[in-house]
């Protein structure tokens, strides 16, 4: 039998790089679900290709125009918004939910698919971020499984694998260091948003591209760590390491070391998580240690990148505090974006909105969702204030 | 209960450190037999601190000598020879025997442990090298455990820990590359006894400096490589990696690699070996990667280091062929170690022996412990030989 799986996020570039990971293994998973938001073009593709049940686009609109566009020839069902993507994440009969979509739209039904037992393959880094503590509640209660698709999370898996949890001394998350890591305080201030969009190693879109420069990315992958391993996060510590193939360590209460090592290639974590517990061959390239030669490592400058300082003290803090983190950092990085804040301005604008911010504690989803939607408020008027102080 | 303990070799540099280990657990583990050949004076304090009921030693002569010694207060039993560190080996009471003493002479305390379902806790190269096939059948039958301490395949056994022997893509065995990785050929033809012994990163005895320098000892621990963890030849490769770090890797069929890291400290193995599967606290000094900085690896050079490609070759023809490259090699390290010979005539030695060696295949007992005499007496004649010629 075949597993069932649904894809929240088709059209993007981790949807796509694993429906790219079931084509190869077409004898073992059966797409039932995609969504796809805007980009029919893609999703036609998708739907002749994968024949799924079940498709999810942003709105009415939207979803008119696929029809008329496939001529609903396969009798296929279109959805759309938050509901649809709840509907389809929730399917009785799906196997593996995979969650591939951007932002806090992630969490509702990443949490709904938990409610409900499922796999969750979890690619959004925001679900976890914000949402962390009641979706491992929840995880727990229902037996469902949330596997990590980022290539750290997965890599901390790989290395923790049947190892017991108390046998872990520290995570070591490693980070490439973005853009910035050999600019000079000084030179930070003047940094351009090119310059922070030039990233060493991995091609992402450019909110992550942003928080890699200012090392928030790797702040939120603490705070993801933390909920994926249940490990608090004085044992998680982050390590610089500019090519970016070693993935992720762990180092055992034995003084041991066990690193996960590959090629810059998200099937790798894709894969991994979609046969979790197992492994299954490919054909994708090979990493050859004698041609890269090097693996470096270096501190990270946790003064010159006040944004980790700020997502552990999120995750310090705890209950909707690092919603107000990821809400606030939203904003801010959009803003700088659009040039209407100094790079340095970001954190700034992350810390004054947490400051403002009482957390509640053991939060219901509403109570994430509000804070999520407080913070963006703040920041925004926090961002409207350095703009006008700019100038 | 605290588990019953025996070492070979407790007087040698890994049966001082596993002594080291075992007082760091002294509620975990009893300390039941000792063997240390010469070294009384050692062997004294040992047996004051540790208060084994039985001791072996060389010969009958030290066994007397040791007993005036120690008074014979704790009416502590004193065996001599092969025959004793047999019966220490399968004392019935004992759980772990640790075989940490040099040499073939590793090989039948080894078996008869095996044979007796023991868990071996094996330091000793030479035993898995000329005897592994022969080992590794009877620990099958009589459900034996054999844990390697080498930091090579103890690195091997955690990264493969739990995870299916079918999913090995290929095993990669880290070396430093010894004292000459960076001699050009022609300077290989001059290499002095110091040039050969002046290892970058371990301090070890002479004969396994030289194996280091010949890369034999790589060649070796493929081999032991294939025993340990049934893995194919084809499917063990070998990286060079100067600071010796990383202690060796697996890379698996989705093209993961993982790879176990950690100090330059014996005693990681050797507790890893003594409380596996479970792994232990312990205070030793951590590797921290950011001020290693980096790890590098290259290519090993077969041509310019040919005991590799015999020791692949000798494998590959199995039987009695291992015994017969080990003994040879044991000579020719020991001629050159005399200044009987050259550097280059090492690996010569060893493949002019094993031309003419016609193996025998599933060897017993016998077959490898003949084979490996008429090996070290061709390997002689050979030096001789070549020592004669190059006056």
């Amino acid at each position: 039998m075949r597993k069932k799986i649904v894809i929240l996020g088709s059209t993007g570039s981790i949807g796509q790089q694993t429906l790219g990971v079931i084509k190869q293994y077409s004898n073992e998973f059966e797409v039932v679900g995609l969504s796809g938001w805007e980009n029919t073009k893609l999703l036609q593709e998708q739907i002749s290709f994968y024949k799924p049940k079940i498709v999810v686009v942003k709105n009415e609109v939207i979803a008119k125009r696929l029809k008329r566009e496939i001529n609903n020839l396969n009798e296929i069902k279109i959805l759309w918004g938050i509901n649809g993507l709840i509907e389809i994440s929730i399917l009785e009969e799906v196997d593996i939910t995979v969650v591939a979509i951007t932002g806090i739209a992630s969490l509702v039904p990443t949490l709904e698919a938990v409610k409900r037992g499922k796999k969750v393959a979890l690619a959004s880094k925001e679900a976890m971020v914000v949402g962390g503590e009641l979706l491992v509640r929840e995880a727990k209660s229902k037996n469902a499984k949330i596997i990590p698709i980022d290539s750290e999370h997965s890599a901390i898996l790989q290395c923790l694998k049947n190892e017991q949890k108390d046998c872990v001394e520290k995570i070591i998350l490693t980070a490439s260091g973005g853009a910035l890591y050999n600019f000079t305080e000084t030179a930070l201030k003047n940094v351009t948003v090119e310059d922070a969009l030039n990233h060493p190693t991995w091609k992402m879109g450019k909110k992550v591209t942003i928080d890699s420069a200012t090392l928030m990315n790797k702040g939120l992958e603490v705070i993801e760590a933390k909920w994926f391993f249940n490990i608090p996060a004085n044992k998680i510590e982050i390590v610089i390491h500019p090519q970016s193939y070693v993935h992720s360590m762990i180092q055992f209460i034995d003084g041991t070391i066990l690193a996960q090592i590959s090629e810059h290639d998200m099937k790798i974590p894709i894969q991994y998580a979609l046969f979790y517990p197992n492994r299954v061959s490919n054909n994708f390239s090979r990493l050859e240690l004698t041609k890269i030669g090097q693996l470096t490592f270096k501190e990270p400058y946790f003064n010159k990148f006040p944004c980790i300082k700020l997502a552990y003290q999120a995750l310090e803090i705890g209950g909707t505090m690092p919603a107000v983190l990821n809400g606030a950092n939203e904003i801010a990085v959009n803003a700088f974006l659009d040039n209407q804040i100094d790079f340095l301005a970001i954190s700034q604008i992350i810390q004054d909105t947490m400051k403002e911010h009482k957390p509640k504690y053991n939060p219901n989803i509403n109570d994430i969702l509000d804070a999520d939607y407080w913070a963006r408020k703040r920041a925004l008027s926090l961002c409207a204030n350095t703009k006008s102080s700019n100038k």
